[in-house]
């Protein structure tokens, strides 16, 4: 928690210190390139005092973009960009721009090489500066492009893939098309929302002319893991969320749900994925009026342990079959039978949400909910079916309403040398 | 990150495992009451990979209410409430509940005795569970009464204390109503964000028929600090903030500035202080396009240091008084001359606020600023002053826009047996 080394008046501030972006700098360097986007390069220190004790660093590059099996951070910021240029030149640079910030924040650096306050008194800073004196926290910043952004403005339409069309309309969706949409995405993830707000911010900054925010989010808690070396956080309803989730730790489940494969589509999405958002309002005033027993057969799983109803631990299989008397012990309309892979034949996604909360409704209430987000290989063949089988038959739909939605096609990691137009651009 | 003692399934899930609410009920007991509110009064555990190292609790009864000069906590959800209720004994009834409830959670217990899932399966459970595997994560919750509470409704018009005035309007004031007054305030601070989230819903949840919220406000990052212990955070203009605060450790400002004296006012406000909040929007792109002297001359200080102008350390004294050539080193119109002890008569205010942001704001820009909370004795003699010559003379303004605003009467803390009707309703 300062910027300046040891030793400086700052260090007199009691507080423990955390390795400063400025010296973070020498110690792993903007050009640390290591294999395996995703995977953490050092644990930098830990500040007992900043509520930040995830100081490691994940690769920027790698054979996948990080931020999607990456553990899934605490809290995320997330931002849908319009493009406001017409020129195709202008946009690049903008993608490589966003690149060379991006790969420097990710480290922990200043978003560009003057910083903060390193370019003079007579210019605006480069750095906004809120992150100066905060850790990596594990920041991963993932980009994706909007169906909209393959239209006759950039000449990209040939390069559309063929399972990047807006979502259909669900059955109860009440959509705002201010929090839908939008042609560039970018998700920031961090165990501290400072460097993800801040990462975000720089970003929206510099596309200034170019790329204007057309809406944002906020997710205060991961409400999945996506990783077995991660307990499972709780969404706003009380119950366990990410048990049955795809895990990073489950590479042929991935190659079969999650990474496009060279040759599903678009070759530039190889490696990718597609990025489903949905902003889901959870109406937890009816909720909370439920009694116990309706919400478990709601979900289908118990409240406290996570158990699948009829099973004793967390991680047992949901038993589908069994039954008590005439009924099925999980629920014909609970969420966890009508999203699993067996009543879906095989489709599985990776989900990836954070809960929301932005202020009150107007009517007494909290504006609050599940920022759904999800990665799979093909939101066609997988998100869309899932996503019409629960909107028509879930219990949970009493409860939920989906206010904001959006799909983007998530390029791969970048080899040395590419950025962020490389895959799409050529 | 688990809601079971260890050896039950859920230990298997690899994560490094924080003491869980009920475990902790049988460490720290329902009835602890230790000396002097704000004290931390045990380190439960640290959980590596939650993001929460923060697994305090705080004790919630003493001679002030906690939250106040409690070190600043990482996050916050704020909520004011509307009285809905005419009846004096419903409104006494839900204060007693939400004390009860409230000491149980900053405990690190569930909301009530019976819990998420202990009432049987044909009750609505009677906390919502979304805590249940998180630690106590340093919650406060702090109450505060707002001048409407003391209209006819309620027989308390005799009790209104004479600071607690709505406040006037500021030059450039800009207010949205919808984010502005209350009768009641909650001001609810954890490291954990889900923890704060979870103790203003359970909260605002009993309280229906009675209360209904009015506004509410997440703040992401704490931009103050209240003690000695902390580094100074950065706000979202990236200076370091809460350098000159007044500190928990100073007895003698607390006493002078903060806290009610028996003599000043209605005598069920001794220990007690005044709470002022307002919504400031920052123009975050105006003053990101603004040169890094110009940001310097606006605030008074480096940015990146922290230190007055023409100064060293970011703990050196203003020097007021130093001039090069004709100006002032500190101009005239510097945000910290003018909100100076020095330039207001001795006027000092405990400042206590979060970074928040908000989605966008329809124009492309993100909706971010400072949700400025600050404890004074008297805001009529201290705030109103310090924002009148800050609102006129302010170079702060042109990056800055105040849109919400409240003020409330916070009680002193409770002693055993008391609640939080006791102090006001006899
Ligand atoms: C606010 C809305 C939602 C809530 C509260 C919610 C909650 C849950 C919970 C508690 C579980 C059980 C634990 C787990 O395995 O993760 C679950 C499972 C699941 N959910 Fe959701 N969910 C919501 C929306 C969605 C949506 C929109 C989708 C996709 C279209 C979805 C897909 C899934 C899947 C695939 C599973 C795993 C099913 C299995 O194989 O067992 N959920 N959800
Ligand atoms: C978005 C709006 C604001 C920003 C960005 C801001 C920022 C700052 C900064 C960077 C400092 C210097 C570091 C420090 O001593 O904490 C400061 C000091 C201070 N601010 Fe603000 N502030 C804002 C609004 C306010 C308001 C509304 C008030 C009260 C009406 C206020 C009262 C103070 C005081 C009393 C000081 C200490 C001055 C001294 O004695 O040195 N600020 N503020």
């Amino acid at each position: 928690m300062t910027d300046s080394p040891e030793g400086t008046p700052a260090a007199e501030n009691a507080a423990p210190h955390a390795v400063s972006r400025r010296r973070l700098f020498g110690a792993v360097g903007a050009g640390a390139v290591l294999a395996g986007a995703g995977a953490v390069i050092g644990r930098v220190t830990a500040d007992e005092n900043s509520g930040t004790d995830h100081a490691d660093v994940v690769a920027f590059r790698g054979e996948h973009q990080a931020g999607i099996t990456t553990p899934a951070q605490d809290r995320m910021h997330f931002v849908a960009f319009d493009v406001t240029t017409k020129s195709r030149d202008e946009l690049i640079t903008l993608l490589q721009t966003w690149t060379a910030m991006a790969e420097r924040m990710t480290a922990g650096q200043e978003a560009t090489e003057d910083g903060a306050t390193g370019d003079g008194p007579y210019a605006p800073p480069s750095d906004t500066g809120e992150a100066l004196d905060l850790a990596p926290s594990q920041l991963t910043l993932t980009i994706g492009f909007g169906p909209s952004l393959f239209d006759d403005r950039f000449g990209l339409a040939d390069k559309k893939p063929a399972a990047l069309l807006d979502l259909p309309h669900f059955r109860a969706d009440n959509l705002d098309p201010n929090r839908s949409g939008g042609d560039i995405a970018i998700q920031a993830c961090a165990n501290d929302p400072q460097v993800a707000v801040h990462a975000i911010r720089n970003l929206a900054r510099v596309a200034f002319g170019t790329a204007s925010v057309k809406w944002s989010q906020l997710g205060f808690g991961r409400t999945s893991s996506t990783s077995t070396t991660q307990a499972t956080p709780r969404n706003l309803f009380g119950f366990k969320d990410g048990t049955a989730n795809i895990k990073a730790e489950d590479p042929n489940a991935l190659a079969q749900h999650v990474w496009v494969d060279p040759t599903d589509d678009q070759a530039w999405m190889a490696g990718g994925s597609f990025l489903v958002a949905r902003r889901i309002r959870m109406l937890i005033e009816q909720w909370d009026r439920a009694v116990l027993k309706e919400q478990e057969a709601v979900i289908g799983r118990s409240k406290r342990s996570g158990a699948p109803l009829g099973a004793k631990d967390e991680f047992d299989e949901l038993d589908l079959d069994s039954k008590m008397g005439h009924d099925f012990v999980i629920p014909e309309d609970s969420h966890v039978r009508l999203a699993s892979a067996e009543e879906l034949g095989g489709i599985q996604i990776l989900r990836r949400g954070y809960n929301f909360t932005d202020g009150s409704d107007g009517f007494g209430h909290l504006d609050a909910g599940l920022f759904f987000v999800a990665y799979c290989r093909n939101p066609v063949e997988q998100f869309v079916p899932m996503q019409q089988n629960l909107s028509r038959h879930d219990a949970l739909n009493e409860y939920i309403q989906h206010v904001g939605s959006a799909v983007f096609a998530c390029p791969g990691g970048l080899a040395d040398g590419k950025d962020w137009s490389s895959q799409l651009f050529t």
